[in-house]
């Protein structure tokens, strides 16, 4: 228990200008655990990052014909990202394929012959080391299209292995992670945490540690901005994920004696995590041994006329698929609260 | 919309030392429109005030048999500034009858003629100038016992009076108010808010647009305040309701030629009220002419053993009879969440 200041309330932007939109879409198998995500239809939760990839790229969906939603009927973040390209356009919306199931159709993808992870109660069988490392190649060759890039995710149950990967480091933050659940299952996660952090021991390498606990858009992420931060901005598109790839790449410098340039990185999230009461991102990038930028916006469907919307703002879904950035991003645009929801709504009427 | 930074945490504190903790305990009967609180027992509103004051001050209740929670179960926060004192007691507790229908039994209760205010949609009836007057007298005599004093209220219904008394003074601020409720009834107290706003017009002085809107225990403590400021500290303890405490004095300040000496004044709240997402304290307390000492607690229900309890977690109730207050002074005694939600349960388990 700790007391803190109210008046918190700094301000925060993104960088000015167009950014590229890429997304990190990756399948661990973590997923397939019951009740551990509610990010997808249940059963068919590994199509989630592929729909996410084909809506946000072309507002359709080719390899199945719903968009991904919660159980409870939430749609997928998605939604949100596409309607702030409509309404302010990213340079560019790129998907990067780190282990999926089904290919996304009418994208524009980039391959790096990585298999969907398998689920981290048994071990994550990745080469850890090899994907952080094709993470910086792309990192040091990726063409920047825009003013600058915004990195995002969709890896359906990736708090869970979030929570692993930054457990398995030695950082103190067992309470500290996001979920899509607005009642969150805390007994079906806990046991798979427990299940992977019992498979390795402290003797073990950071990349040994990783390569049984983490998932592929982690390693691959924190590779990327290691390299991409020497280049140009980078916003990282995300809640606690994101900032476990910040954490992962923190804890790896002693590794590769290399570290990300932190001025060249803004972590933009929802204010649904950074006001969640059930995780702590704020404690998590506390950790870090630098201070990083990062900011929430605001938006709110307060207003919303399709009722299920409102849902966000009692804590379902949260963020994913670059959401609270690509708020933030059509914020700084010029784009109000008003114009995105009624841009979603008429998406969602539409479809 | 906007973007904040997500790094907003400075820590905040109490003074040092032992606290007096003064109950300000009134009855508006506004808290009989059906459905506009849920601080208590339905139909029996009016008792609340009284319950809370005996129960904090003896852990026993005289004037009814139950303890005030709301339909779904939530017991009164009241049980959680006497698991406090029962920790680390407050150098003294009395209790400040500003209008009750029932006299509380067997407090130390101080009392000044004052009588419960009408409903109002209709009207409060009060002299507002009066009530103001007789919180300045008490502010100025009264005899601090330990170091600094908690200024606590119990005022059924009291977030719908103090959103009237601060929009009737002309602040901006329609959405920023807190309620008991985790599902706000937006159209019971916007129909209550418009009906009282009704009754005012730009020509009446602050103190006669009061006497309409507002109710006792917001213009008593706002009196007290401008007195006992020059004195001694005062931690006022409570949400939206004690900043609209604050607007009210600092509104006056022309009427009065005087102003609270705010270094001495520190607002202390729960986490369920400074991260609700339905009520904006944060921003209540930028609208006034200084910038004050403010702070919130991060104690919370997740351990609890006692189920109805998490639903404070989940923005029921969120706050009152000094919760917040009690939390972080028991906070700054060294006593950890733990203990007080150990104490806490048993207090539930003996009742």
């Amino acid at each position: 228990m700790k007391t803190y200041n109210i008046f918190t309330n700094a301000e925060e932007s993104l960088p000015e200008g167009k950014a590229d939109f890429l997304l990190a879409a990756s399948v661990t198998k973590t997923c397939e655990i019951e009740g551990i995500t509610q990010a997808g239809i249940p059963g068919k939760i590994a199509y989630t990052p592929t729909l996410d990839a084909e809506f946000i790229s072309t507002q359709k969906l080719f390899s199945m014909p719903e968009i991904a939603e919660t159980p409870s009927g939430v749609p997928t973040p998605a939604l949100i990202t596409r309607a702030v390209h409509n309404l302010t356009p990213f340079s560019t919306i790129e998907i990067l394929d780190l282990g999926l199931e089904i290919s996304p159709e009418q994208t524009q993808l980039h391959t790096f012959e990585i298999t969907p992870s398998e689920s981290i109660a048994t071990g994550a069988k990745i080469d850890a080391k090899e994907v952080f490392q094709k993470g910086m190649a792309f990192g040091k060759s990726y063409e920047l299209k825009g003013n600058y890039l915004i990195l995002a995710e969709s890896t359906p149950s990736g708090t869970t292995t979030a929570a692993a990967s930054a457990l398995a480091l030695g950082y103190e933050c067992k309470d500290d992670f996001s979920s899509s659940f607005l009642h969150v299952p805390d007994s079906i996660k806990t046991k798979t945490l427990n299940a992977a952090l019992s498979l390795i021991d402290k003797d073990m390498s950071n990349f040994e540690k990783l390569s049984i606990v983490s998932d592929n858009m982690l390693l691959f992420c924190a590779g990327f901005l290691v390299e991409a931060s020497k280049r140009f901005h980078i916003v990282l598109a995300g809640g606690t994920q994101m900032a476990a790839c910040l954490l992962i790449a923190d804890a790896l410098r002693e590794d590769i004696l290399m570290r990300i340039k932190h001025d060249n990185i803004t972590l933009a999230t929802t204010q649904w995590v950074a006001k969640d009461k059930h995780s702590d991102i704020a404690h998590l990038l506390s950790l870090l041994s630098y201070t990083p930028r990062a900011l929430y916006t605001t938006f709110s469907f307060k207003n919303a006329e399709i009722p299920v919307l409102k849902k966000y703002d009692e804590g379902e879904a949260k963020e994913g698929v670059g959401a609270g950035a690509s708020l933030a991003y059509a914020f700084s645009n010029g784009v109000d609260n008003e114009k995105i929801l009624n841009e979603i709504e008429l998406i969602m009427y539409t479809m």
